[in-house]
């Protein structure tokens, strides 16, 4: 293992008992299992972790070769790499609420047309009654937990905020690089809560944000994804940083906006966010999805 | 090894000399690489294998785990499995020629700032003197290719607008759903064209396209992502139909713009995609990323 990485005695996970694939992806190499684990319920995701360049030559001569098949100028062989060179980065969420379980569970998406009354009338409601936790959030902010994990902070509690990796990335290479930097400014849930008396939060965020990323990883501006997600997937502002060209989820045209276009819509109308229509996917199973069936809107 | 195939005595790989990386993705966990085997040029293609339902018990508790992270419910670990579960697909083409180098050579992607003024003074002059070639598009649009792969047509030569599949679709299937709508009025280079005076064309393209694949496809628009592309791939106006959920290449923000919000800008500014600055990548070998270079614009 690593130099700031704990080894377990024993495989604490060898104990998990899945009771259902909730989806898969043969494109990630990633799987997302429901399970019990110590007889609590437990999510595990696994995925394989990306090819490295810098360990490409013990990766080839450590391995294990096995000839698939041999045409012309074509071979395909099966390659078994020594297990320190080809790890798969595993989460596990333990206790997991009913709630995890579907958030993991594939479904289908519906596009929802949300209308500035609509907000008003079926999404803040929903969002206000069903009181997401941010601890987790809050925990990052005031150092409580991933403290270590912290790239850069501006500590401003106006204009600041805390970049840091997201789960989704293993920092072993740049090419699916992903941070987050998180407001300290609170009571921020989303897009809609944006009006140009944010937008120096939000050059903020994009000035800094930019430029610790080159400063740590080398990344330019131009090679960069910087964006929000409406709906968020938890209302406290938060920013994406992505490398362009790398096809992270959630970053197509229905669900992100990019952070220059909305800098852009604020200083033009403060209140852009507040009166337009907003489209974006909901999962078959969202609550907020049933709202809008009810409300007529779908 | 399985049944099938056959154990190479020595890992012949092993010898493969990387003279570079042409391409990798850290979403496919594959990497492709240009090297020397044995003397001779050759492509290396690695990827891992997907995650397999069947061996997921002998998976956890067969592996050494790595606790990494830590914080309330999450945990994240790297768990390192048996080499013969954890097997790396290996494609080695060799002896390979030029043309098998260049094919999987992947080209890096930049991102451009275009301001209202750099469209004037470096995008229009460089789309003028390419006199990039719209024939092809005028042949659909007069039935002189394609007419039997039109899907439905509003023959109005202000409003009007041509639908077919796009190419990357092979109609097997509506999971991949892809449609192009193309624009009977001609002249309309982009979005940066647009005005207000537009909207009514859009909103026939909008309307009808959806009535179309509804009756066509029986895909309700809430299946559906429709967008306009900048920079588009040609320039003469044609709106994007894919199907929410499939990750269409070009559909990620900073390169779509959903046609509902392009409307509803208009609506709010009639000018709003002639002074607004607006993001796109460009590739490494673009000659507007030259221009954009050449203009210290990046």
């Amino acid at each position: 293992g690593g130099g700031q990485t704990e080894e377990s005695p024993e495989n604490v996970l060898s104990g998990f008992q899945t009771s259902a694939v909730l989806s898969d992806s043969a494109r990630d190499k990633s799987i997302f299992l429901h399970g019990q684990l110590a007889g609590q319920e437990a999510v595990m995701i696994l995925e394989k972790t990306p090819i490295r360049e810098d360990s490409l030559a013990e990766l080839l001569s450590g391995s294990k070769l096995n000839l698939e098949m041999r045409n012309d100028i074509y071979s395909t062989y099966r390659l078994q790499p020594p297990p320190h060179l080809n790890e798969i980065k595993t989460t596990v969420v333990c206790p997991a609420t009913e709630k995890h379980v579907k958030k993991y569970q594939r479904q289908e998406s519906f596009l929802v047309e949300e209308r500035g009354d609509d907000y008003q009338s079926i999404t803040l409601p929903y969002i206000q009654e069903q009181r997401f936790s941010v601890q987790w959030v809050y925990n990052i902010l005031e150092k409580k937990a991933e403290a270590d994990r912290i790239v850069y902070e501006d500590p401003d509690q106006t204009v600041g905020f805390v970049l840091l990796p997201d789960f989704k990335w293993d920092q072993k290479q740049v090419d699916d690089l992903y941070l987050i930097a998180i407001s300290h400014q609170r009571g921020i849930k989303s897009l809609r809560d944006l009006t140009s008396e944010h937008i120096p939060l939000l050059q903020n965020i994009f000035q800094k944000g930019k430029e610790a990323i080159l400063q740590r990883y080398n990344m330019p501006f131009s090679k960069l994804r910087v964006y929000l997600h409406y709906q968020p997937s938890y209302y406290h502002l938060h920013v994406h940083f992505t490398k362009l060209g790398y096809e992270a989820p959630g970053c197509s045209v229905e669900r992100a906006h990019l952070l220059t276009d909305v800098i852009q819509n604020l200083q033009s109308d403060p209140q852009y966010y507040k009166t337009r229509t907003l489209h974006f996917p909901l999962r078959a199973d969202d609550g907020l999805l049933s709202r809008f069936k009810d409300a007529g809107r779908l």
